[in-house]
């Protein structure tokens, strides 16, 4: 399951001003849910049923008290590799268990993936706007 | 005829919030009208005649009780391959038909098409907007 | 003269949805007016006067009760190919011609023009909006 | 089956010189081959079955006698639109086709597909080079 | 006719290097042959039949007593505008006529046409290579 | 110095319509002040010590009753070529001396300076909105 | 320690108009802080420890009384470049000790720094909108 | 480990003609050794350990009596996902795996990886030329 | 006159080594002769009826005993600014001016000029190759 | 001063085969020597003088018994950050080192640096070829 708990936070250094961070991912990979069963993949014959996704992960925030981790966003995002999951769950897993992490003035999680089938699919998620 | 019953959705696995869902396929052909009358180009002898149009649709909706499941959409956009049709039609009955089969809370559809006697076209019909 | 006879239009297949139809052709050409006088060039003495222009015009436009057929929008722009006329008049006089056919629910013309002189002109002029 | 018979030439204007003529046509579908097995697909159903293969055909070549005839290679190349057919054997096939037709001095053709299953293909077959 | 007299030369100020000129005239259009018939087109009705044709005219040479007079050339490629000719009569015949005009150490000629029916033409010939 | 008095205009074909004139020269250049002094660099000791700065002017005009005259733009540009003057006054200087010739609606003044020490500048100034 | 007092300004030469004065400087740089401690990083055997930052610095702002000179820009940025500094506090140094120095109408800066551990990261902060 | 067994091939169509077979992944990963030990990094925590690299996979050959079947040659690429592995021996080892699958008359393999600590790398190793 | 005696040099650092130097002036701008003469037109009279011609000049050398400096470099070719000259007298005066200067191994230079008439103009002069 | 020290090898784990290795860093820094002098400038005040450079290093080679370890390299081209060296000696020196350290069978080193003064450089340098 994606690790949440990989999530850390240091003080907003700046915690007086609306300010915006954006974070983008180009190296987000998980698998597409065999059977349509999402779950952990990680035993490699399962993974030989399942076709791995690739896609780029856009995240902006407006931090309150707290600023996201850069390396443990980065653990965070990796702990999705060998998950069946579904696009739709991505995205919103992913803004949930940031805005749990941090509670950002508001945020917005963009997963951009790669042509399946011949079809693009972008799925954007906000909080608190 | 496109074949709107190949549709499929599934249920939203986050309808308590408005996130946008956009769908990119940029491998749609149909045909141009023989003739000037739209219908069914199946038999070779008329493809012959009707010259084939290619272009780009771009899906853009935010879901409400259902999803479009990705692969039926797939299947639902190769169904307009053997079919004479006018680009005005096309994106007027893509939007109609995934309106119907999802009842979206907004949806637009694009039609991006490739030059044609030096002439490119774009149509745009939205939903609910 | 531009021959807004050429131009043709069909009924609108939904006409109960406001929709937008935009149209580009990157094939413009008509001359520079000789001595800064506007007018029809097709003697070729004349054309070795006038310098020809090159560009692109964006047409879009919501329609109304009728479309307009692409085939006869071709002709219509081609019959521009041997008149003397400043960029200003092109634009207003397509935006002029098209409206007279169609009668929009609103339209956009943009006449995008090549470099003459180091400089690169854009005319932009709106109907109904 | 591609139809051969379609490809039209006519007489090199200039047989006194070696010059090379390009054509690329970014419009190019035909079908995967249902179940592995090649053949023609125009029956819905069964194209429901395979999926439909997109690319561009490049064709280069220097005319001895005759020179393609344009429209002629258009048809011809529609005439895959609901053939199943591998890669390998598309542009072999095409080259086979074109040399037959028109006993240039020399050929190239290149099919260049879209990403399936994550993966591009390109083929490159010559003749007398 | 395309008005070879139009061109005019100057003498090469550095004859004793090989040195190379490239000119490039994204600005070139003449008539599709009417009923392949190829001839002056002049006449507007005669051009509201034939359609125009746009390219790039891209030439390359090693001058060898004489220089090509770039305002002439201009003019020269002007006088193909109203022309109904072929892609391979267009850029044989620009070589022959600058060859003949500034005999040159060698000389390439590339007609780049833009898309027609879906396929787009580039040619190339050369002298003295 | 910059010599407004070379801009010219014509009458608006159209004054009874709100439309826009977009012009682009890419090939503005004029001296960095020596010393920081602004004036006439004419004299070439003097351009040795200044350096020629380079860049793109932007103007986006509604007309009134004058439009602007694209060849005496073109000259008037160019008189900047060997003045001595600041960012911030070219821009706010064309913008005054365009608004003082042709009175517009609306005008705006970008200029795209290309990069100095490592650093571009990009200034832009309105009137009449 | 980055060096506000190397900033200076000179009078605006157009203070009854509101313009924008964008600034880009591509070639920022500064260091990671070793340990996560912030601070002075110019001992070659400290560099060795923190990894170098690279970005891009956009600042865009309206002049009020005094205008930011350009060459003082360039060197204070330089004062970062053996800072050990996190990705937040540099765009809000920079916007407190410009807005300190430069008293602006308003201001954006934007830090869009080079991707680390596989993710770009953009901050942007405004004063006076 | 990466699993050669699993790649198929199918006769060549046309073992008559030398012709060239280019395909492109640009969805591979695997993982960065873990202290510097190659091996399967499937578990969890392990992964949590080792970096993922990221990149893309160009194979360029000629065939001689066999091709390589396309969804074979992804379920391959794929067996790396959770290998511990160095990019020299990526590259060599996927370039033996298929000289040994398929007996090419020529291949060539690049490893085109993103960017790691600043750096990307290209690796490209041929066999039989 | 463009001035050869700004031209500096530096002892080649790395004799014993044939390597290649290339340098890349984007910002270069003379005028075109006046009425065909060339010849000094700093009068700003004259400036007024010579156009200003602009391109990209690509010096590529290996050095033999002495290196080009850089800075006199810009300032030789600052010394064209206000000079009326043909594109072909200005690459091979730089090509003879940078041999005289350098003696190098060999040098090859390349003037790129903007579009005028519509035609854009490359010239490539080389020496000791 | 670089520190060459600081470069590591591994074996190379394919000896048997010629293979080449690009790598490319785009954050390459280093310092304009002050007054013309080279030597270590991590004195801030002596930064304060000299301008930083900012470019890209590209490095191909072919590895004998020893291949490049990749985060030692990153390391070692840290080691220029606060060094004032001209553009032709670092490109030479980083050869000298990389072959010294791993006695490649060739290897090419490109040094492609921003522009300074309106002038882009590019050093080439190779060994073994």
């Amino acid at each position: 399951m994606p690790q949440a708990e990989l999530l850390e936070t240091f003080p907003n250094p700046h915690p007086g001003r609306d300010y915006e961070i954006a974070m983008v991912c180009a190296e987000f990979t998980s698998l597409c849910p065999l059977g349509g069963v999402e779950g952990d993949a990680t035993d490699l014959a399962l993974l030989a049923g399942g076709a791995p996704d690739f896609g780029t992960i856009r995240i902006t925030y407006v931090p309150d008290e707290q600023c996201l981790e850069l390396k443990s966003l980065k653990l965070y995002l990796w702990s999705f590799r060998n998950e069946g999951i579904f696009y739709e769950r991505i995205v919103n897993r992913i803004l949930d268990d940031l805005v749990q992490a941090t509670s950002p003035r508001r945020m917005t999680v963009i997963g951009d993936f790669n042509v399946r089938g011949g079809i693009k699919s972008v799925i954007t998620a906000e909080h608190g706007t």
